[in-house]
């Protein structure tokens, strides 16, 4: 008899290991804001939930407690003000292995059950963590919604589905008889057991502490680890509401809560001593290149699943609808200002310019056009700062800032006023152009809403800078537009080489920077710009070992 | 249409499949050195072919050859003089590289099938190899044929079963529709591929040349790398026939041979170059700690898949078969002189001694009564030198001079004459008795035939002591002998928390040094003797990346 969550539940994971067979369209949770799906009250009810916490301790009962941090600064200049305890990292390591023999014997059943009913449990606070995220992070509402709630808990659950479908491929038990001729067999008795390999330490970034930390903290936990949750110190409130989703769940069910915790600090030696603790068996991080190269460098002990930064591209060679590229590529570069680990950074265009269904487009005609699509977007202020959200850092603000003298001014930034929050830093992106020879200018990631038109000789030569961008710095995407068969085919190839994920002639309603759960696999781990992929077996295989006895019966 | 030599080879591959899914008894391969299956002259045929190549060059036309290397000295003290060419490190690797896009092109079905069709004719030849297995690495020529041929062969198949089916769940293709409420759907088209990470460098070892390189080797080769296997200088020749059928079954496929090449240095500064090319995406070695560590340490471009050594040990608190416990363990401690990394080197007993069938036993009585059953087994010479082979390297023989300092020597080892082979190196194993405060004689891998009866208080400490080995210094195999199920229980969690394989109350025919193909999985990768177990999905997933492409239709 299975565990009474994994019943409860079962529907919901077989649709799921379903949609990772085909990879085709599938949701658990509607990205609808509806009162509907989510109660009539449940926009005001989670905007109060988070209300209610400003200026607030929030309680979580965790061991070693030797501080607070109240960290956090709303891009959106909303005061927070929400202080969170802060422990021993020792002691949230010792609490996390002292519950996870427990949790190992829950089975794979009992673990995966109890991780689909937090889920669920997350999916009805899909408000509150809403506005968590967007206070947190500075996305505009419907994207810290939809990013910050459903499509990361579709993420979480497709993690899961993986975790589940590789342990299920482990027997209990199994008969071994090995005839023996006339002899009777050779028998015996062989138990196998999934055990986890520690604890588990999950990084979330400032930018999307939902979506970026539910694929390594289910992954980790339904596969038998302890997990430490750290939070990004601006975007800490949607990670600490999780884990106390989390940690209600586990209590109820019997299971020692402090399995999983949430470790704030400020200080980075704080975490690089908790990333390179002999007990931490795994590192799940999202972030900066500098971070991650650090724990790549040091954490020898645990296996480490890193997303860091790179320079996303899209070729343009031709196209045969030139008004929808150019609105298409507006709404990416716009999209939360850029601040977003697919948004392309490199657009590359032949210097002749290309053929198009209005005729030949001029290279400097293009950039003309596209900021006049940009502008189009932007030009009423609700549409522009729903869109833009606001600069989540001052680091970004700065690079934004300075970003004017790194090539000719295509598109200005501008500064946007927000009418419901006038704190808010809301900016507009700043497009640049630059000769392909200017490598120090467009050839690093320039994290925020900055993008170069980069003019390339022709075609073969786009295709070939594409491929050592990728190469070299790494990108989660590749964006291509042509008419052209055999373009296609070699930006095809050239992007099976660089190992990163390719969008075609995209000019309608999906974007090079969104990646769906259940079907578009998120990073591919074979370039820089990640080590590993949200989500497929090689994201949860090494996240347990089996251990075995066997007798003679 | 799956690939030909997918479908000639399916029913293997569907019964490699149902076997790693219920990790019962099963083998593709004849262990049984039968005329029948083998062929009437296969005997005289193998050694013939052997002796053939004796003295001579062995040929492989492979690019970038700078000399020769002719390395290998018989532990049989048999004149072997081969020579093998050696060839530039990169020019391997850039053969490799040029040779992965069409190897991607056949498919994973194609990659399996060719795969399939090479352990099969590598079968075929299993005389033949398990002649070049036993007189390059001292095995008994039982052994020899079995863990060196069919042995080697299942669990080469069972990587490959694991990668296939990995790689059987990634879709070639999705078609993605998401409803727009009362609008027609969005709709893509998306293609998956499975594009191999890099060139896989498989290291091998001296004692184990093709049962340890298979599982790396054809599960690399699987999922779409490049392989270089460079063998150990004293064991090439057993790869080297293994390599050369793989190119052969490649060629005779369309696919360029230098896909699969093999890398002969005595310079172990080649091979650490090697390893830290950064085309190679994969290492898998076997062997010692200092290299393997090495790997550990400077390899950051590769996932490393290292089995090094440990501390394998067995407790002994009670047992109702006494003679058949003793029969046992001094058959594991003999087998091939204990060079297996399997082997016993503790053994731990209770100061107090132990009950027993034949009543109770006391500590210096199992010594004495061990040391008994050894000298049965080995009383026939023509027996002895069967199941002892030979000592592979003078490390070993010097190990094995210096041990008899490091305690009270309870049984002294003895050298045996090889009656066929008078310059063979044949020795029976030491058995010492020491205090559980002796830690520095016991407490490290000793390779070779060299075990410690170690004295504890009681079966608390007993299991205290195995974990803490284990835990600490690593093991493959951990056995026990209690008829006390509370014993039991005690270490059956002491080996869960320490992730070590637990054999119990064997007193017949498996050993606790044996780990059967598709049923024991041999190693776990959670303690310091491995980071990755022959064969689980974590062995396989990482393999391998996806990348997709998507537009819309």
């Amino acid at each position: 008899m299975a565990h009474p969550l994994f019943e409860r539940h079962r529907a919901t994971l077989d649709a799921a290991l379903e949609a990772i067979r085909v990879r085709g369209y599938w949701s658990a949770y509607s990205e609808m804001p509806s009162p509907k799906v989510y109660g009539e009250t449940a926009m005001q009810d989670g905007k109060a939930a988070i209300d209610a916490l400003r200026g607030q301790e929030f309680l979580l009962d965790m061991p070693g407690r030797i501080g607070a941090v109240a960290s956090e600064r709303s891009p959106y200049g909303v005061e927070l003000s929400i202080s969170y305890p802060e422990c021993d990292p020792q002691a949230l390591i010792d609490a996390g292995l002292a519950a996870m023999p427990a949790w190992q014997k829950v089975g794979a059943d009992g673990r995966t059950g109890i991780c689909l009913e937090a889920l669920q449990r997350i999916n009805q606070r899909s408000f509150e963590i809403a506005h968590a995220v967007m206070m947190t992070t500075g996305q505009g509402w419907m994207m810290a919604f939809q990013a910050g709630g459903p499509h990361a808990q579709d993420r979480g659950l497709e993690a899961l589905a993986y975790a589940w479908r590789e342990m299920s491929f482990v027997p209990n038990e199994a008969l071994w008889e090995k005839p023996q001729g006339k002899n009777p067999p050779l028998t015996m008795r062989k138990h196998f057991e999934i055990v986890g390999r520690g604890v588990a330490l999950v990084i979330g970034c400032g930018t999307f502490p939902t979506w970026n930390t539910y694929p390594g903290l289910f992954a980790a936990l339904a596969t038998g680890n302890a997990v430490i949750v750290k939070p990004h110190e601006n975007a800490i409130l949607p990670a600490a509401i999780s884990v106390r989703i989390i940690r209600e769940v586990l209590a109820e069910n019997g299971i020692d809560p402090n399995l999983v915790t949430l470790a704030v600090t400020s200080d980075r030696k704080t975490t690089q001593a908790l990333a390179v603790n002999p007990a931490v068996k795994s590192v799940d991080f999202t972030g900066s290149n500098a971070f991650g190269e650090w724990l790549k460098e040091h954490c020898r002990q645990a296996q480490v699943y890193a997303e860091l930064a790179g320079v996303n591209n899209v070729i343009i060679e031709s196209t045969d609808d030139y008004k929808g590229m150019l609105k298409n590529l507006a709404f990416t570069l716009a999209l939360y200002s850029g601040q977003m680990c697919t948004t392309t950074q490199a657009i590359i265009v032949p210097a002749d310019g290309i053929e198009t269904d209005e005729g030949h487009k001029s290279f400097d005609q293009i950039g003309a056009d596209l900021g006049a699509a940009l502008d189009g977007l932007l030009a009423k202020p609700e549409i522009a700062t729903a869109v833009l959200g606001a600069i989540q850092s001052s680091d970004t603000l700065a690079r934004l800032a300075d970003a004017a003298a790194l090539g000719e001014v295509v598109v200005a930034s501008r500064k946007i006023e927000h009418a419901e929050y006038p704190m808010a830093e809301v900016r507009t992106p700043i497009i640049l152009k630059c000769d392909a020879a200017d490598e120090g200018a467009y050839m690093q990631e320039r994290f925020g809403p900055i993008s170069f038109l980069v003019r390339v000789q022709n075609s073969t030569a786009a295709v070939a800078l594409s491929e050592r961008l990728v190469h070299e710095h790494g990108a989660l995407t590749v964006g291509l537009y042509s008419t052209q068969p055999e373009v296609v085919e070699a930006v095809t190839a050239a992007t099976c080489r660089a190992k990163v994920a390719l969008s075609i002639n995209l000019t309608s309603a999906v974007y090079v920077n969104q990646s769906a759960a259940f079907s578009d696999y998120h990073a591919t781990g074979g370039n820089p710009a990640a080590t590993t992929c949200y989500a497929d077996a090689a994201f949860v295989a090494s996240r347990f070992r089996v251990v075995q006895r066997r007798y003679h019966v």
